[in-house]
């Protein structure tokens, strides 16, 4: 009997919750600057069978901000921290293709695929915030001359990856040799926007290659994605939308000879339990009661990625407001969801600040799980990152309440298959393409 | 009574160990890319009251390299892991200023203060290999231009690890402010080469500011870590040169308004011991007997900035060959060495293949500790910079036999009195400059 369709689920770690309040639940984690923290939510990811948990990045920050973007660790020293003390799930950190370099980058996760046994993932993001330009001293270049730069980035980083043939380190003890050099090529790129020559000083992956995460819906956003990612995220709030967000993306991916399956499309999901549908609405009140909407329209601007701070707070999101250069993603599922339901900037506010624009589903175990699963077979994706609104508790609470009812109903593993996350995504490890 | 003057101890970290056969020794650690050998080597270090352990780096590779040269660990990865499994010991790893961007190095090690409870080290280095500038896409500055670069880029880390005064993260419960912005300040740096506004996303360090390694030893290298390094790492061959080389430094410090204890100076050294003094020498015979010499005049070439390949391996080295402009540290101290000892290429080999160009020392247990007493006495040094062999029996061998006299005389801790690698170098937090 084949096995059925199985769900991926990762977790996107902030140390303070990802409700913009959610340091303020009783019990809640206070910091994102505190190892025990993300050491805590990597065992109760384990104890979920989790595919990865997963970090973002912002390269600016302000003290008004979400308290896990404005005071935080840098995610790539953090995963790797957690290498030491976590087996099987995966470490996902986001790191620019517009404000770092290919070899550094290529060489910072290939060493944490090492340090990690092959669980490294890297998130290969263009960095939508103009404000990092202002900590790199250069000009922010604009949405289609980022993707066109990361395109290349990209290529030349999963060049980099590829020097070392499996088998390069013989460790001889009879002649001393240790490596044979045969099996170690350099690079030689030279591209627009890269002159990289290679190799580097780090033998073949475990994984072959680290995981490549993605999250662009923009035009050039999807083509980088179906022709480089193997995990994408989304923002979604509704279920048509997503369905059609995952069609573009699965059907271009024969443009560039790939199969649908393999790339995994996650949407980002809050869940609010409660053991009635009323007690998990009041929960998520009581979550929203918590929040402080002295900066709101400073946030939404920067969610937005643009200028809102003149409207006044109860006034109707006007319908011809643009959509920005910067960041499609959020802007566009945020905006989208505000003129269906004729929100005010207050409203978007209050949906920015649960989950940073990303869908909220409260309820009760069996409700959530109902959702998830419908979302699921009606490909709208092909699992989820969940986004606890606090921590641990309330992600204790899903890998507790909903994870067994996945698994029951077939949709979810019941255990790792393999130690690493190209295991848990049903990946194959591929073969270098220079040997 | 006060305190006699104690010696620090570092470990310089090499999978494979330090010298360049180290792994042919029976019962030797293979590999530079196996966490559990480098979290063998840390335990070792805690159980030795050593003040760190220290990564160098390199931007470029050859399969002809010294073994964990060439396939490694990235450093500030290696050492994220190891935060999360050791308690007491520095982390102190190399961050090139001439091939990375300010903003991100100093953002990694305040992640790696704060992921590390206090410990995080950077050696910030001007890269003297010119073949890092073809994975970088550009021109390799030359000597004096790297350091012009290095000079405003360490000031530009130290401002941005000033931007946030001790408290900023609040945390009201009551009010639901998490920090207080007028304890976050931008740093606003515009420079000759680096334009950074800054703040940091990361709350001040647990150290206030991570400690700061240098290790160069040209004229404009001495000034840089008179200006602002912590912890200085010397090549060092000769007794009256390390002497000279301490005093060239501590006497400058004055010019920049510092103590002169306020820097430890550490020379790198080799212990191999034996039962008896004929004993050691043997054990050292045994391990350069293990070299393969295929190679030999290539890692020589990279050791001393040029390419001498074209030398027949058994002429003497000619006293008119010019000191590159690269690399003045190992190329100074190896190429007096040779002259003074008129040294073939082929002795040269040896030396540089035992402890890549540092200062070896065979003898007994009672024998190493004299000579290493000696020298602290003798103020050539504030203590030892322990280039083992091979891992872990030659650092198992240092930590058991010659630390117990070392403390027995007095001259080494029995203990941490703290947690913080401030702590064992015996330095205070230092205020931020900004608030």
């Amino acid at each position: 009997m084949p096995q059925p369709r199985q769900m991926h689920l990762g977790v996107f770690v902030l140390g303070t919750g990802n409700h913009i309040a959610g340091w303020r639940w009783p019990g809640a984690a206070q910091s994102f600057e505190d190892l025990s923290v993300v050491q805590e939510i990597a065992r109760i990811a384990e104890r979920g069978k989790f595919d990865l948990i997963f970090l973002g990045d912002n390269l600016s920050t302000d003290p008004g901000m979400h308290p896990s973007f404005a005071a935080r660790f840098e995610p790539i020293t953090m995963l790797a921290a957690l290498a030491a003390t976590t087996t099987h799930v995966g470490l996902g950190a986001t790191a620019s293709t517009t404000y770092n370099e290919p070899y550094t980058v290529a060489r910072q996760f290939a060493s944490l695929d090492h340090l990690s046994g092959g669980r490294a993932a890297w998130n290969a993001v263009t960095s939508s915030g103009e404000k990092a330009a202002l900590n790199y001293g250069r000009e922010h270049p604009r949405h289609d001359a980022r993707y066109e730069i990361a395109e290349e980035f990209v290529d030349v980083v999963r060049g980099l990856w590829d020097c070392w043939d499996d088998g390069a380190v013989v460790r001889d003890h009879a002649t001393g040799r240790y490596i044979d050099p045969a099996k170690v090529k350099p690079l030689d790129h030279e591209g627009r926007f890269f002159r990289v020559k290679g190799p580097l000083p780090t033998s073949r992956c475990p994984q072959g290659q680290p995981i490549v995460l993605q999250a662009g819906s923009s035009e050039p956003g999807l083509n980088l994605a179906a022709r480089t990612a193997d995990v994408v995220f989304t923002v979604v709030q509704d279920l048509g939308e997503a369905q059609a967000g995952y069609q573009a993306l699965k059907s271009r991916m024969a443009r560039f000879g790939r199969h649908p399956d393999e790339i995994a499309v996650l949407p980002g999901v809050m869940p609010v339990l409660g053991s009635t549908t009323a007690e998990a609405r009041e929960k998520l009140n009581r979550l929203q009661g918590f929040v402080n909407p002295g900066n709101a329209l400073v946030m939404l601007s920067s969610r937005l990625g643009q200028d809102v701070s003149h409207y006044p707070l109860d006034a109707l999101v006007p319908e011809d407001l643009p959509l920005p250069d910067t960041s499609h993603g959020f802007a566009g599922a945020m905006l989208a969801k505000a003129w269906r339901e004729r929100m005010t900037w207050r409203d978007l506010f209050n949906l920015a600040g649960a989950a940073r624009g990303h869908w909220v589903v409260a309820g009760t175990p069996e409700e959530v799980a109902d959702t998830l699963q419908q979302w699921f077979e009606s490909r709208a994706c092909d699992g989820f990152n969940i986004l606890p609104a606090w921590f641990p508790g309330a992600f204790e609470e899903f890998v507790d309440q909903v994870v067994p009812l996945l698994q029951r109903r077939g949709l979810y593993r019941r255990d790792y298959r393999g130690n690493m996350l190209r295991d848990h995504l049903g990946l194959p490890r591929p073969r270098s393409r220079l040997f």
